[in-house]
């Protein structure tokens, strides 16, 4: 059983981090807060170099290591953060770093990891085969395995983003909430806070597709993939058990809706795991009085995705508004129904035409129509004037 | 003709903003260093309060009217970071203050300025129509109409942004790249360098579709909505004919690639007139040796614009692909294909049949396809292996 990492250890992790790791700043955030009736701050953790809390753990792990070890260089298996952050420790530390990663990895992250000077081994179909690609290779050349959360080294790298916090913080009582995957973090985070702010609670949010903290059996994909790990270390769950005040759970639609309200009011780009604690403060779930504080742990969201959460966020709040309309197929139609839609100010941002399917007929079309509203007061109204119109109106999202 | 702002009327402004606006942080972008051969620097103004730098300049205007002025209220013309950025620095004053847009201004934006407790007055439709009717106001109820930039307290405001960089910029020579739309931002921050740091180049950036500075007649409609001033002031153009070093022009294109950089890379949200410092610099237009740092000037850019911006910005680095292929329309062709794209490990967005349209024939279909790729190299491998399939075809974007 290993050591448990105390203060001591997160301020030597800080020292070693000093220089190397961006200490990210806490801004509030006037929208979050109003929305959910308390003052909500923000860590900024996504603009950490790499885009994620890992190399705090990672870099401090690797500046451990002997002269020995250092010349054996480092291994990890992840397609993910932290297989970046040990490719971005390693070259900073001068040393070499084999990341093995799942063959269907996507391209992005392999080349995100090749960028930093690492060595991309591809082994296997899942994350399974390639944690055992990456042993099989520590145990033939020696090289050191770097754990995602597991280690001593690495909680006490992840907790110096709680010394900070410590010192960010307003003075008297308040929630951090943390995401919880491996649970690296927030047992670092914990652990700093518990030994200079006691009076702070400290929660776990964790996506309801994969929350075993919450007791629930791992379900299907998430947005939240940082996050989704089916089995919590055994150093950090032990620490968890110890000094998380509550576990929550959000789902993906909720996420979406954070990711969506992060882009547009506070300018940061988060990922599904980064944005579950402003998902779980918006939800009302943390519970406890006064400010909250997000931890937003991650911004490794790429393009394509950012653009289908905006869709889908914006969708689930009603803002993008679906509908098909049954429409006799002749000139003129189409632009009494835009007219109609012009009349309430809804911006039309696209519209097909099925002619084929059940229910339409000879001589009908059935136009489906995506709206921008104001949200779904404002999606409401359009629906009715539409009917008014003599249109029957079927709502798709 | 006004007096020109001073170092000591920029001091005093940072006094009256301290507590206020937030000291941005500056930090260094190692993919957009790599990208363009220099240290590349981000002072990630976007992250102010509003999303913009306009309330320093709002604010400092405000913070010295007389208790006279103070219950008269101030009035402003504006449907832009300029509008909101008056209706929040009255809001923290304690005055009245009314914004007045053109009707056909966007909805979000009413809201976001009414949300800080402006009046909206709607009228008109375009901004000369809104500005004589806030003039109107003026003249009427006495109300301080605040300029958006061409005034003394503004420019002093904006300064305060050149004050924090004299202290955070590396020591040394550098460039600065800066927004210019009224000129505002530009003028007070080269009045801070030329006293702290002269051997900083100053250098402003504009639309093509808008660059009076460059010489250039207005063209169309930019995505750099916000620095798309025909007329800059006359007291900034004055200061800016002396301070500035140089002046240079980025189109939409150029912004578009430069946005996603920074949602991807930086994991910050950046509007178009903001981007534009960071397009200069990737074409290697702004001149000088040793680091360039972009004033990332606002991140007011709303989610469905940042969504087709995104697909654009992707489009133009050959990362989307849009090809139209002819097919035998009959079950079992579409796999085929399908299997050909998963081959070169590219992702598929989307599939659109055309059945209609000239040079199709009875038994064919065409199919539309946006795929994914990892750029414009993978972009021409993927058109090889579909043309060696057999297939004829046809690059849309």
């Amino acid at each position: 059983m290993s050591e448990r990492p105390t203060l001591d250890h997160l301020r030597a992790a800080q020292d070693r981090l000093h220089g190397v790791a961006r200490v990210t700043p806490v801004y509030s955030s006037e929208t979050l807060s109003r929305l959910s009736d308390r003052t909500v701050l923000l860590k900024a953790e996504n603009l950490q170099r790499t885009g994620a809390f890992k190399i705090r753990g990672a870099y401090n792990t690797i500046a451990q290591l002997s002269a020995e070890e250092r010349a054996r260089g480092v291994v990890t298996a992840s397609a993910g953060n932290h297989g970046q952050a040990v490719a971005w420790a390693a070259r900073e530390a001068g040393i070499a770093a084999t990341i093995v990663v799942p063959e269907a990895a996507p391209m992005a992250k392999i080349e995100a990891a090749r960028g930093y000077g690492a060595e991309v081994e591809l082994a296997g179909e899942g994350f399974d085969d390639a944690a055992a690609a990456a042993r099989a290779r520590e145990a033939e050349t020696g090289a050191t395995f770097v754990h995602a959360f597991d280690d001593v080294r690495v909680v006490a790298g992840q907790g110096t983003l709680g010394l900070e916090l410590a010192g960010q913080l307003p003075t008297g009582g308040s929630t951090v909430v943390i995401p919880v995957g491996g649970g690296g973090l927030a047992a670092g985070i914990a652990i700093a806070l518990d030994a200079l702010r006691p009076e702070i609670r400290v929660v776990g949010v964790q996506s309801a597709a994969c929350a075993p903290l919450a007791g629930k059996e791992p379900g299907g994909a998430t947005i939240a993939d940082g996050i989704a790990v089916k089995h919590p270390g055994e150093l950090t769950s032990r620490i968890l058990a110890d000094l998380l005040d509550d576990v929550v759970v959000v789902d993906d639609e909720e996420i979406s809706q954070a990711i969506v309200l992060l882009l547009e009011r506070s300018k940061l780009v988060v990922e599904g795991a980064g944005a579950a604690p402003v998902a779980a403060i918006l939800a009302g779930r943390v519970g406890g009085d006064g400010p909250a504080c997000a931890i937003l742990a991650g911004g490794n969201i790429d393009a394509t995705t950012m653009s289908s959460v905006i869709r889908y966020g914006m969708t689930a709040s009603g803002r993008y508004l679906v509908v098909a309309l049954l429409i006799p197929d002749r000139p003129g139609e189409l632009a009494r129904i835009v007219g109609l839609i012009a009349d309430q100010r809804a911006n039309i941002l696209s519209i097909q035409h099925h002619r084929e399917g059940r229910n339409i007929g000879v001589l009908e079309t059935e136009a489906e129509l995506t709206l921008e509203t104001r949200g779904e007061e404002h999606a409401q109204t359009l629906i009715r004037a539409l009917a008014e119109g003599g249109y029957t109106v079927r709502r798709l999202r």
